[in-house]
């Protein structure tokens, strides 16, 4: 039987510079497929529909929610994300392990469906830091910044539900991190039932 | 307060090259602390007393069996083998991980008396390389080499009850997948309840 691929989940407050270390990871770890979320929020300078994410308007988004479209999905800030669920499940079931970049509360959403993801907490190294990054993105106007800022203190509690942190100290660091982290579930023993199956058939020859 | 070091346990069957891979996985982690077990077996070609294992005589061996200095203590073909727990205790509690290369039994008696510690099973890549891996030390006789064959089989199926098993295929990727078994158990949000404390004292400001 093919071994499912696993869900891996990382997560954490905005700000903490999620989006970075997920496109560094992906760069360097070609085997990890990407879930691309779809929002009715606008575009980004930069961002392209069908990769950073699938751009629907609110009409289609409610229309997928209707057809049970979706692992997940919030309204955050007045706009809708969600996470499309049909190719998750095949890319899982083919073994390959599928990437959501997601916010903490469509992550606490994830982990009640799918207990079994892999969740990963990204940790900004510090309050100031965090509230830095926030200001640098420059895409915020003051009175949204305060309340991202607001909500990412909160989102941090959040954290402990999870069962690895990372501190985003260093994108390199934080890449090299999770990475082990993949490794280290791939060795897990429960994982790796068939390791010892083989041993045993080979012991009956 | 300190963290607490781990005891990062790697242990497998006779002859699946837990030595070699230790000694690699030592040479390029500085900051793991390697646990030197004792013995009552002779020395072999190039072993140092006090470095890759503290050699005893018998009597003494029984002494310090008398004294609970052991973590564990078995009888192995004829032999004493045991982990002295002092220096083991001390490390961990100085927040250094702590390295200990055992048997499988060995790791049996550990797991009673030590679940908080990081159980890595080494695993040989199939049985046939099992074999011509024990019949190239040599040191063996051909009915010590059988035995150790026969226990090696049966030992397999002990790694279930492991967290990690790392298949040493080469020694270069075992060692690179134990290291990064270290880094992820470091991550673990339940290593790291400090990350969170810091950033809530920080919010209370």
């Amino acid at each position: 039987m093919m071994k499912q691929g696993m869900l891996v989940v990382v997560s954490g407050p905005s700000g903490t510079g999620k989006g970075t270390v997920c496109e560094k990871l992906l760069a360097e770890t070609p085997e990890l497929a990407y879930s691309i979320s779809a929002t009715t929020r606008a575009p980004r300078a930069g961002e392209v529909d069908g990769k950073n994410y699938y751009f629907l308007t609110r009409e289609a988004f409610e229309q997928k929610i209707q057809e049970g479209d979706f692992l997940e999905y919030a309204n955050v800030y007045g706009n809708y994300y969600g996470t499309p669920l049909g190719k998750i499940q095949e890319r899982r079931a083919a073994g390959e392990d599928v990437l959501l970049e997601i916010d903490t509360q469509g992550a606490m959403n994830v982990m009640q469906r799918c207990p079994d993801g892999l969740f990963i907490f990204l940790l900004p190294p510090s309050l100031a830091e965090l509230e830095q990054r926030i200001r640098g993105r420059q895409s915020e106007t003051e009175e949204s910044l305060l309340r991202r800022l607001g909500n990412a203190k909160k989102e941090i509690a959040i954290g402990l539900k999870y069962k690895y942190v990372v501190v985003n100290d260093q994108v390199e660091l934080a890449v090299a991190r999770i990475k082990s982290i993949l490794t280290a579930e791939h060795c897990r023993v429960d994982m790796n039932q068939d390791l010892f199956e083989v041993l045993e058939d080979e012991k009956r020859k």
